[in-house]
């Protein structure tokens, strides 16, 4: 093998399959990159065998052939070398040569019969949509998943295609997020995604890229392709519960509320309460006034925000952080709080548009 | 004690003065910013008995006092709050109420009285020098002191002033910095700042005051005056050794190289030198060129350089952090390279004045 290609070009595709690429494993050839020149291309794949990322690049190809390099290595060097034409050549004896102006680098790599292949998926039944629009999407969804391993289905969003409606659904046990989109697509189909393959994905994707992001389920594992970048991914096994009978269907309370005011109230209020359990914040909803109180051992905080409220007053309590984590992802001047009782969920929604909706699970306190 | 102030300039307060909380006293007291209202100021107060900052602002006093907020929680507080007027009023029973806008905070306080008194400086001999001079100077000599509590006073740097001279020097038993500087100065003095002091100083200086910062030196204080702030800082105890006897008088090989691109070679050949110990890397002279080169089991690399040689082929090895850390600091273009023998100190310095000199010990290699 060898190869001739521009740094820049080299290193950004090193870049985002590298996210692929654990430092953890314990088989050594997972810690490389995959490298191979054929025709006029080069394919630079890595994987963890959860997720794989394959992206491919032009180069002048000398001579055809593959290699695995040590990713770490290679990307610290590709990153260090000038803005100019590197030459990469495989040598004998397991050596690679890595040439750029006056640096002359020979590392060891690995055979590249080793490196396992990447799923073949040959499903050519794929969904598209715009890149922008699913980058929000996992914004608004992936940060609701369940950090704890012990249920895996809840490590995961689902994506769920139905009558071209894409809907994603992440929950946790605490609280639920659910985004609305269209897609173009004319087969329904349902998978659940690991929230760490969205998360990557949500960071390779070219937002700039007019042309959608494709996206093809088999019953293991879901492909998405977006411009020159492919991303495979296991699907997370099992069922997510019916979400739909989660979600309430009336409320007894609506409070219409400015959503970064209402952010940064509760983000001041936290500082207290985040010394003592749960993160606990109150609010005292109330005709034309909402309070929300914290208290700890370190004092008690008072935030008072002028809200519209429809229907009864209430007084309810929340964990801070499920609260604020949601309305970081708001992109809305406005939102719905919509109560039915202290005990019962609340939602969180844009008022313009019906695209979104966070529910929450209260904290039960002794009223004092 | 009630004041009112704007929160930008609070905050910019509490900022300075917080490098010198420590998180981890075992004293309560100390984790608190003082804060003392005088006819039409608030004096802010941070310690930990080895460095104390004092910073004075602006604020409407409506009731003169003092009291100590947790740090921590007070700087959280006033960098949430909106960029308004910011109340601060002293309660009863060690409670002080914050308010700004619609927040209203209630927050547990310590007694003032308990609060330690910084050292009194009655000294009023001061040493004027630019603030971006000074900066610079501390920029290139602190990096060289050693993190090897087991002989504090390497941990710090000399300051020398002589005849309107300051000399800075750092060692750490591997490498000295000597950095020289003009001050406004008719006494001698001389005294071993402790290296957080400085870098926490170089912190602080606002580059753009075209006052001079004013630096005050006891027997077992420094005062420095930077704008509206005083540091204080103890001074290590003991001499630093005589640096002059360190530093060559002549050198066999003169290398004259591009700062950035030696640099550049160094830290691509120190990408293969980590794995290794010493972080090794070897530099051959001969003629017009260097060769830099480094091997360990990852594999090797040669980086080619063009210079300008007066004197002897050599060859010699250095730890590449050493000589990395000080091209960082290097503003010039060009440095020369100054070596006698390859088990003699090298010298860097730069070509076109005699600001600055930097010695390190190389690392003695079995030739192959």
């Amino acid at each position: 093998m060898h190869i001739v290609c521009p740094q820049k070009l080299l290193l950004n595709s090193i870049s985002i399959v590298q996210k692929s690429v654990s430092t953890k494993t314990t088989l050594p050839i997972l810690r490389g990159i995959y490298i191979e020149a054929t025709s006029n291309q080069l394919k630079i794949v890595g994987t963890d065998l959860e997720i794989g990322i394959e992206n491919i690049i032009e180069a002048e190809v000398i001579e055809e052939g593959a290699t695995v390099i040590d990713a770490r290595l290679f990307s610290d060097i590709i990153r260090k070398l000038p803005d100019s034409d590197i030459s990469i050549k495989l040598l004998e004896n397991n050596q690679v040569n890595i040439k750029c102006l006056t640096a002359d680098f020979s590392i060891v790599c690995h055979n590249p019969e080793d490196y396992p292949e990447l799923p073949q998926i040959n499903d050519f039944n794929f969904y598209k949509l715009p890149h922008e629009l699913f980058r929000n999407m996992i914004r608004q969804t992936v940060f609701a998943t369940s950090q704890d391993e012990s249920r895996p289905i809840l490590t995961g969003v689902l994506l769920e295609i139905e009558d071209s409606s894409l809907n994603m659904v992440a929950l946790d046990g605490y609280r639920l997020a659910l985004r609305k989109g269209k897609v173009e697509a004319n087969t329904s189909n349902k998978a659940v995604i690991p929230a760490r393959t969205l998360s990557e994905l949500a960071r390779i994707i070219e937002t700039d890229n007019e042309e959608p992001i494709e996206i093809c389920l088999t019953d293991n594992h879901a492909l998405f392709i977006t411009g020159s970048t492919k991303l495979i991914s296991r699907l997370l096994e099992g069922e997510l519960i019916n979400y739909n009978q989660i979600l309430p269907k009336e409320f007894k309370s609506r409070v219409r509320v400015k959503t970064k005011a209402l952010y940064n109230s509760i983000e001041r209020a936290s500082l207290l309460a985040r010394e003592g359990k749960n993160n606990l914040v109150k609010f005292i909803i109330n005709d034309d006034k909402m309070t929300i109180t914290s208290n700890s051992e370190l004092g008690k905080v008072y935030e008072e925000l002028a809200i519209i409220l429809e229907g009864d007053d209430i007084e309810i309590a929340f964990n801070s952080k499920y609260f604020m984590d949601a309305l970081k992802v708001f992109d809305d001047d406005e939102v719905y709080l919509d109560f039915t009782t202290n005990i019962s969920p609340g939602i969180i929604k844009p008022v313009e548009n019906e695209n979104y909706i966070y529910l929450v699970l209260p904290v039960r306190v002794s009223s004092n």
